[in-house]
């Protein structure tokens, strides 16, 4: 692939990876050419994004024609359309959520290169993404730090790893008691200490639900057993995963807490790039690596989400379905922190899960967890 | 390469890194045949070796025939004859000090795999030692553990990386004072906080010499300028160095230190092979890595040896000589701790380089300053 011209969609230009995305792309302005703008929300950031990169696609809440237009001129299209469309090469899925899912199947149907950021297309369904894309030769390359962190650490080895590490930044309430979990806002939530990242991921990482949907992805992504993926905590968020080999040998990748740079290197591989605005380590300042393992009984969202990967079936969309209302139930008041693992625990336990679910089944499976989780906090099951 | 036969040599095989180079063979005798042993001493101990490997081609003192002989037939010969054999495709330099130049040399020309332990051969000769290899096609493969490390890091990378982070323990002498150092004796300095090695090797660890060398090896090894090689003193040694690269990524090898892991490494590459008798790292003891910038005022051998690096021409040779002379003295008590990086420094001063020097010029002058480090401790010059 020419590197001086990569075509990119950006699905989801609004949000926090989005905007990094095209933070990156200012910066090494020749590297690109922005094709495809699509986003949810945030229309007039969309207008200033469209004037700025003159995408020839846009799309807007997925099938509204923009309510600015911009000066430039452009076709409007759904997110999958412009996925799969022709002209472009890459696809970067930024959105968060189930609205992943369609996109990232539609452009790995096409043979895209896929970077994902996305947890949820893997996590509800890794199984049918991962087999369109071995079928169709598409690559899905990491965008989530973690990942980022593994991918680069297995370049150029031969074998399969014999354990990946993911590492963890505990979230602001590490090593908080039980007790004191159940007072917590969603102002202190959603104060994350080491990323900047959207209000559904920083909650998530706060119960750690969010490393657990990592567990899955990495399942997914790297093909390993869930028996050989292990959490480390490491509070300074400066070492994002590492791997294991068959030898005992350990790859670690460190860097500064910045999504720039596993954005970058998913659009620069398998060159990497300077680029004067990512932060470097100052090794003057790091003079220690803390890691500590993980507290699955205070945090039991961790253990929910691995139990439901590992089960499989349509368990992994009934876990996002389930946290995703359940955050939003969080965030608007509607219920504590520490019930956000009850509800979607409760809700899991509740499934009739179907074996080898077809997408819509997967769909419907989130559908029923979504409502389920409302019915549980309005009192109206047991 | 059909890995299940790799012809070894092994020269030194009776010190610390023979030792445990035979200890993974032993592990995994499948992989290899011991076609040659060679060692500078320890008859006894050289014998039990032919008696349980069988090599072809022994070696003893350089060109004496074994004292004890086994009962296996061999040929005896040169260990440059030895690195050069037809039957031989892999030769492990584990001899220590200068007396790994010549045969590391041998091998080079003859275009074989070199696995190198011995430090001196490019601190003393790397222009000469490199452009040999490159002439012939011959690799040479670290089997330091820091070397391991930084080439483990760049595996499956397509750039020249922006810096090279060398982490160094700090030795058994880390923190002391001046004045402490000046009283520390040779049993003291002996006895290294992480790593078993020979006694050469763990005193030039102790007055970060060691670390000097590396620096110089692996601006040979890795084609990178002094100035972008860097020392972190991380007292557990569990990372054994790190990589940064252009876009500000930094990898990280780690493992538990013990060098039978490089050298299984060197030896498996580009595979890695299960081993059940190395150590993996134990995530439940590791609790913190600490690093903190080397004191390059208290332990001066540092400095000295990165100068001799970047002033290139047959300083190195001087270096390596002096310190070898100087050591010997420490360790028989004939001069202080704190008199090792006096006499290199002194010996640097007096030396009348030679630009692009020839093997013999080089030669000439690490006996050059053996010679003047001798006359320094005598007294009889300034």
């Amino acid at each position: 692939m020419d590197t001086a011209s990569r075509q990119i969609a950006i699905l989801g230009s609004t949000g926090s990876i989005g905007q990094q995305t095209l933070d990156v792309i200012r910066a090494l302005p020749h590297r690109f050419s922005v094709i495809g703008l699509a986003a949810g929300q945030n229309s007039d950031l969309l207008a200033q994004q469209i004037a700025e990169f003159q995408p020839r696609l846009v799309s807007y809440q997925n099938n509204q024609a923009l309510q600015h237009p911009a000066s430039a001129e452009y076709e409007v299209l759904s997110i999958e359309d412009m996925a799969r469309h022709p002209e472009v090469d890459t696809v970067v899925i930024a959105t968060s959520g189930k609205a992943g899912l369609s996109p990232t199947l539609a452009a790995v149907k096409a043979g895209k290169t896929v970077c994902l950021a996305n947890k949820e297309a893997l996590v509800m369904a890794g199984r049918i993404v991962c087999g369109e894309a071995a079928r169709k030769g598409a690559r899905i390359l990491p965008i989530d730090s973690e990942h980022s962190a593994i991918w680069q650490c297995l370049n150029g080895e031969k074998e399969q790893p014999s354990q990946l590490i993911l590492t963890a930044s505990g979230g602001p309430f590490r090593n908080y008691s039980p007790a004191r979990l159940k007072e917590v806002t969603a102002e202190q939530a959603l104060n994350h200490p080491s990323w900047q990242m959207g209000p559904k991921v920083t909650i998530d990482s706060a119960t750690l639900m969010n490393k657990g949907l990592e567990v899955i992805e990495a399942h997914w992504l790297f093909d390993m057993p869930f028996d050989k993926i292990r959490i480390l905590v490491h509070p300074q968020s400066i070492v994002h995963s590492m791997v294991e080999f068959a030898d005992g040998s350990v790859k670690a990748q460190l860097s500064h807490p910045d999504m720039r740079l596993p954005i970058q290197y998913a659009l620069s591989y398998p060159e990497r790039w300077p680029n004067p605005q990512l932060p470097r380590l100052d090794w003057n300042r790091i003079s220690n690596l803390d890691f500590e393992p993980p507290d699955y009984k205070t945090f039991p969202c961790l253990k929910l989400a691995i139990e439901a990967g590992t089960m499989e079936e349509t368990y992994p969309a009934v876990l996002c379905g389930a946290d995703e209302v359940a955050v939003e139930l969080f965030l608007s008041g509607r219920i504590g922190f520490v019930d956000i693992a009850r509800c979607v625990e409760r809700t899991l336990e509740q499934h009739q899960a179907i074996a080898n679910p077809t997408l819509d089944e997967i769909l419907a499976a989130d559908a029923w967890a979504r409502d389920r989780v409302r019915q549980i906090v309005e009192g109206n099951t047991g």
